[in-house]
């Protein structure tokens, strides 16, 4: 399984955001939506492999995790609202410790970057890694930031991770994400 | 310059779409949204060497083609409303034979693929093209389709022209885009 968390500083953790204004109302979850697609979606077909987190990190908390799992998500449409609307609706249920559906295929529950670390191997996504062209294997789960670099305090918390890098100009979360599936593709095929 | 042109075949023509329901009322104008996304933006920066021409082929016609300026367009964000909201004013102007800039960078005008082949040598981009990354050189012009595949008519219109591949999986063309930007950036670094 392919897993990519991105983290979204300013992320709306209240269903109450406006779909007509996802940059502000929601916290730049248009980056969050634009990942959900970049990850998930081929032509005319799904990527059943990959499981997308979002780290939820804004107003009003506390913090939650989505989790977007490409083999059983429905009524996913690839267009920013639709993930939106998604998403909207896991934030507007219950939300505990542990992982509850919303959606077939969406899951919300507490807690952020820590907890998600402390479970899955990750490596990080930026500018300084290694080029996923030459790295002689390439690791399962990334870490990913929205439009903000990682803070201090989250830099700590991956200190000593694998770095990856997917080429020379720094791009958009989602526009990486699509550039290190292509080089997965390649490797599969 | 680098030039992206992409054939939306059910786009529409007049700005009384609705900016809430781009895939419907825009006639799936959100995959347009993301290829302008894809082909202008770079982490806090834009492709200022990129043009990025939308040819509008849906209701209620006649067809027209949306030109989007790397090097000129402003208020232009990466969420796709915000692009949307641009070509929707463009398609609110009076359209003449020639382009006519509706807001900075973002320009208009009657006619459709026929016509702007006639103006600039394009090489094809889908699945049975060369590998982008074992092409010896890469042409600066590309023609995508949408969710969609090109039509008999405009397969007649494109016949014997170079075709590249970027890669072993059918992708959607904001995502090839991306990849082939990346294959881009790298020859140039």
């Amino acid at each position: 399984m392919k897993r990519f968390a991105v983290v979204g500083h300013l992320a709306a953790t209240s269903g109450t955001f406006s779909l007509n204004d996802l940059p502000g109302s929601g916290g730049r979850m248009d980056v969050l939506c634009r990942c959900i697609n970049s990850a998930l979606f081929l032509s005319h077909d799904l990527r059943r492999d990959v499981e997308c987190y979002l780290i939820l990190l804004g107003e009003p908390g506390p913090e939650k995790t989505v989790l977007f799992c490409g083999d059983e998500v429905r009524y996913l449409s690839p267009d920013e609202r639709s993930s939106a609307a998604l998403i909207k609706k896991a934030l507007s249920i219950p939300c505990g410790d542990e992982f509850r559906e919303s959606t077939p295929g969406v899951y919300v529950r507490r807690g952020g970057l820590s907890r998600l670390l402390g479970e899955i191997p990750f490596a990080v996504l930026d500018e300084t890694g290694e080029d996923i062209r030459t790295a002689t294997v390439l690791p399962e789960a990334y870490i990913l930031s929205d439009h903000h670099n990682l803070t201090a305090a989250e830099e700590g918390l991956i200190e000593g991770y694998s770095r990856y890098s997917v080429g020379p100009r720094s791009l958009h979360a989602d526009h990486t994400i699509t550039v290190l599936l292509n080089e997965m593709d390649r490797r599969e095929s």
